[in-house]
């Protein structure tokens, strides 16, 4: 195995570094975020940083980064308090990346990618039309963090959308026969294939069936 | 597209609406959690809900549910203020699976499944021994999400330990060439297939380059 120390991280260039550490955490589930500002302009945003908080209530946070390097997304949900995430499948993965870009804040970025807004059920955020899972969020609380300036965006699920024939018997959503992707680091975007679902785990002994395949 | 409305959804049997509250984020990066007590007894532990929230400084975040479900970890690392993140390769997924099961305080996981503990450069968590890609940190917050009674827990990164040849020039580590494997809702494992790096994105005009494959 190779060792890194974090002394020794710290000394890198801030590029290599970004790139170390975006990707030790392993795959995540990246997503475009929708939203509009006060005017109703649209904004779609690439986001990874995307975590499960609990299943009742329905709670999804996200990461943003700080203020200066990522304005709009936030400033718009402090607005409106709604916003969409919509799962990103590889016809369009060019166009979900593009939307990374610094683009002004009159900039649509739907017109700049020709990615597709849909508006549903009285949401005021966009949703994306090319997406096979998206839901809604309404904004429950922005948790500053303090040791870097980024925000825990806490909302709660209040619609869902997805493409028929994707949710199993038992409520299990099928994301990779949506072909959903994961990223990895700042810009590298993955497939996935199944594994297998395991069984609820209880207590047992068998220590030497776990580890052999 | 089928619709499903919060209301719907609240309604459901809460083991359906598990699987599909926690589908629908998408894909995760799901890791174990090492950790000892005061006795210097080992825990392991699956987490999925782990968060990049900045690489300088190199502080990751991951949700531990209310202290009633899940209090090992979280005593663990109140504790001693360290703890491992250790990515799970396919060779280990059913010993890794196996951690979540609801073993008492007193039972040492590593022994439970067979899984090897290692304590590397003073850290006083372990390491899983078979993971490919493991990092150590420190406790730097415990920030209690008030609307579900879980939490988020902040480290500072302090060591990272990766099996040899998997830093790419610009330090991106391929998390897919170490097998690391991603999970989707509460059960299901996924092993991942690449699509590409993208390069940085600047504001364009070409809308139509990024529709079609």
């Amino acid at each position: 195995m190779h060792y890194f120390s974090i002394n020794e991280i710290k000394e890198w260039d801030r590029f290599y570094r970004a790139n170390f550490i975006n990707s030790l955490q392993g795959f995540k589930p990246v997503s475009l975020l929708g939203t509009v500002n006060e005017k109703g302009q649209p904004n779609l945003a690439i986001f990874s940083n995307i975590v499960h908080l609990g299943a009742d209530p329905a709670l999804i946070g996200f990461i943003n980064r700080p203020i200066e390097a990522a304005p709009h997304t936030l400033h718009n949900i402090e607005v409106t308090g709604e916003y969409t995430i919509n799962h990103i499948q590889p016809s369009f993965i060019k166009a979900a990346h593009q939307t990374s870009a610094k683009y002004p804040a009159e900039q649509n970025e739907f017109t700049a990618t020709g990615l597709t807004p849909i508006f549903l059920e009285n949401c005021k955020a966009p949703f994306v039309a090319e997406s096979a899972i998206k839901y809604a969020l309404q904004l429950v609380e922005i948790v500053p963090i303090t040791h870097n300036q980024t925000f825990l965006v806490i909302g709660t699920i209040t619609h869902v959308f997805l493409e028929e024939g994707l949710v199993k018997q038992d409520g299990f959503i099928d994301a990779h026969k949506a072909k959903s992707i994961t990223s990895l680091g700042i810009d590298g975007y993955y497939s996935t294939e199944p594994i297998g679902r395991f069984e609820y785990a209880k207590p047992n002994k068998e220590v030497k069936k776990l580890l052999e395949e």
